[in-house]
């Protein structure tokens, strides 16, 4: 954060009703956690803070010689999660970081985007896991330039798919793939499902090529349609459809349907060039008709919607990191607002918000490194880089001079001269995960060696005392 | 913390009702500030955490053998303040270091707060701020180890007492006066007040001398009672007592009162040896009379019960920290046990709680140090202890070897190059409070000297480079 010129805020983990009903987010969100003072004046525990920092800088900052501004901080956040598992992956408390960012212009706010994404990949370069970044840039459906970051891990939630040869990476709300170019053999008998509305007073029809292994008789019912459609990309054209709603009581409810001007028909993407017009259903109580969107679900081995020859796959990961270019989404309701050169009236400020997961972080880094023996900690993250290991045989000066040593060659480095047993010490710092292990024991006494130790990379070693430092270091730049 | 070798942890912020039912402090505490979440499980914003550190060491700790432990935290605690005010000396979220320590005995849990005692002096000695440490023992009450440490200020909403010749202080709740050792002259004619309890079904009478300006045909009404009589100490004896009821309220009460069991007299120490039975108001009806107490306020110029010749007088104080020796209090309750080896039945585990309000103290010493030009940081607690500001003439290779230089030796520095005009930069400086101001001005450019500025002490004044380091490190060690 301070590469990128970012200063440390500390706001109240309680924010009120009020700011967030100007922000028209409080009566939707299931995931507040409501407190009410003796005097019954509605708060919230802050799941993010957007409100509260807008509004702070909404009364602090009037000039766009005040800008750019970007403030962050590192503090509890709180979620009334509907299924809080998986230990420090998903709690309704939880750390973040969170990084707001302030400009004058779209332009200025774009290159500050940027620089968080350059700032965010150095981070997690650091920590040498590998990690995606998924396009969350929802395209087509109005854009908003917004990034994740994620370690491919089977604990994970999210579903990201990536490409085979490219670049290309996103997730499961958003992940397109290439619109057919040339006609199909299997245009003839579409498959059409037929929804309603959460308020059950239209229809929706969604109509999508039959899949080759689906024959021509069947007619999957609604309880499969996820399968056969690309529901988040449904959803986000006719976001009233109930995409819950159970065969069982659907049928009754499609059967005693009265036509309405807001029942539509949804065609696939795949009949935009490759059918012709007499295949395709036809409503003609329908007004809103023929959404030639994307409409099935993105299959492994799928075509890259980016690159021409590339192909999909599909992996588990967890989000630690999100960027997000707000643009004026708070800074407008809030009045955020700044005097500019080029203007007379004051203009609402540019704004960004991204964080990192702090406490997933640290859990999805413990379950992915960690075996049996104990935890494995990234360099960057390690409580100490090494540890030294002594036997009680060994002198203290011989143990304070090799941890002299090493930290005086800016190793971060901690003694564990305990009375305990060499055994127990090693298992002991096996379990804390320290990601080097320096041990004075039998080599030591014999002839000033020590044993250099780490599990990660399967090292274990033994090396004269003047060169511990540089052996040290070596493993050290691997992890 | 580290110097009592604590160990640093980090509890989340909410806890449940169950664990406080279980330590009988969640009914009656109007301070809770309650959550439901979305199943309607019974959660509260942590004020303090006894019950949680209490419930996690139960379920860790089984053997003498891990003890002693010492665990500590900063973070946020959250009290449904009825006043909030003053900014962050009052407030319903603040932040507090709060210590928790487990000892296997009595006599080690002494040890233990007295070496907690002793880091908390340490802490605010660095502070060069005067403060006092008020014995918050309860003595003659039954008696708790506890002290509370005090800054003075005007703002403070403490009163506590200290002695003009001993090392005697303690709070207004606990203040105690020396016993009178002669017969006075002004006990004929005793005040007496007559309450009633907060049930109202029994009545307390307190007796205490008339004071000498006090004509003897005067009856001060109950709405005056607090000026003639030490309500904290009467409290201690009788709880149940409203000391808090309107003279026109109480007036009807007593003249219906019929006479129970539970009505009492207490009478003040005074009485004791100076006046004859016939003096003092005897009740027949009255089973649990005569408490022999002090009963009297405490007045400037009292005489201190500690020592032969020194008086009492009283400052309005900012309480910033708090040790407390707890017992078994919460241990018992939450099953804290271990087994020792003197005893076959596991016992319960001797605990500490230590707490500095981190905020308040930040608050308290801003408004205790700030002056009209800005705030004043002591040493220990400034952002940087010096800052080198520089005039756009000076150049960079100038600026950075003063600031090098100061940094080398030690002192946490921060350079100031902002392209902005010196007094712009050193006022900003002044405004922030940094402890020492090294100015890179005119007299650098005629004769490469630097203007060492400490407005707290009063100092400004032009030095050789060569004794810049010299000059600065004997500010800072006033400060």
């Amino acid at each position: 954060m301070s590469s990128i010129g970012a200063s440390k805020v500390s706001l109240s983990h309680i924010s009120t009703e009020e700011l967030w009903k100007q922000t028209g987010r409080y009566s939707s969100n299931s995931e507040l956690l409501r407190v009410n003072d003796r005097r019954e004046s509605g708060f919230l525990l802050a799941p993010t803070h957007e409100e509260e920092i807008t509004a702070l800088v909404a009364n602090m900052v009037h000039s766009y010689k005040d800008l750019p501004l970007r403030l962050y901080q590192t503090g509890r956040k709180y979620r009334d999660e509907k299924r809080p598992r998986q230990g420090l992956l998903r709690a309704k408390e939880f750390m973040m970081k969170d990084l707001y960012t302030f400009d004058m212009s779209h332009e200025t706010a774009l290159k500050t985007y940027e620089d968080v994404r350059q700032a965010y990949t150095n981070l997690f370069d650091e920590l040498k896991i590998p990690y995606l970044v998924a396009d969350a840039d929802s395209g087509n459906m109005g854009g908003k330039l917004s990034h994740e970051y994620h370690f491919v891990s089977p604990k994970g939630e999210d579903n990201v798919w990536s490409c085979s040869s490219c670049s290309y990476v996103a997730n499961e709300e958003l992940v397109e793939k290439k619109a057919p170019e040339a006609p199909a053999s299997n245009n003839r008998n579409p498959l059409i499902f037929t929804g309603i509305t959460l308020d059950r007073k239209s229809i929706v029809q969604i109509v999508v090529p039959r899949p080759e292994h689906l024959q021509s008789s069947e007619e999957p019912s609604w309880d499969h349609v996820s399968e056969y459609i690309n529901v988040h990309a449904v959803k986000r054209s006719a976001p009233d459809l109930d995409t819950g709603i159970e065969a069982a009581t659907l049928a009754p409810l499609l059967a005693g349907h009265r036509p309405s001007p807001n029942d539509r028909v949804m065609i696939d993407q795949f009949f935009k060039h490759n059918t012709k017009e007499a295949d395709v259903p036809h409503n003609h109580n329908a007004p809103h008709e023929s959404h030639h969107g994307d409409l099935t679900p993105t299959r492994q081995g799928d075509s890259c919607p980016r690159c021409s020859h590339g192909t999909l796959s599909v992996q588990k990961a967890i989000e630690i990191g999100h960027t997000f270019h707000l643009g004026t989404r708070y800074s407008d309701p809030l009045s955020a607002l700044i005097a500019i050169p080029s203007s007379k009236e004051k203009q609402a400020i540019h704004m960004g918000c991204h964080g990192i997961g702090v406490s997933r972080l640290i859990g999805s880094i413990a379950s992915l490194l960690a075996d049996s023996q104990g935890l494995n900690w990234p360099r960057a993250v390690a409580p100490f880089e090494a540890i030294v290991v002594t036997t009680p045989q060994v002198s203290e000066e011989d143990s304070v001079s090799v941890y002299d040593s090493l930290h005086s060659s800016r190793t971060d480095t901690i003694l564990d001269d305990r009375a305990k047993p060499l055994g127990w010490k090693l298992r002991d710092a096996d379990l804390i995960g320290y990601p080097v292990i320096v041990v004075l024991g039998k080599a030591w006494k014999e002839e000033r060696s020590v044993e250099v130790q780490c599990r990660r990379l399967g090292v274990k070693k033994v090396v004269k005392e003047d060169e511990v430092n540089t052996e040290v270091q070596q493993l050290l730049a691997q992890l």
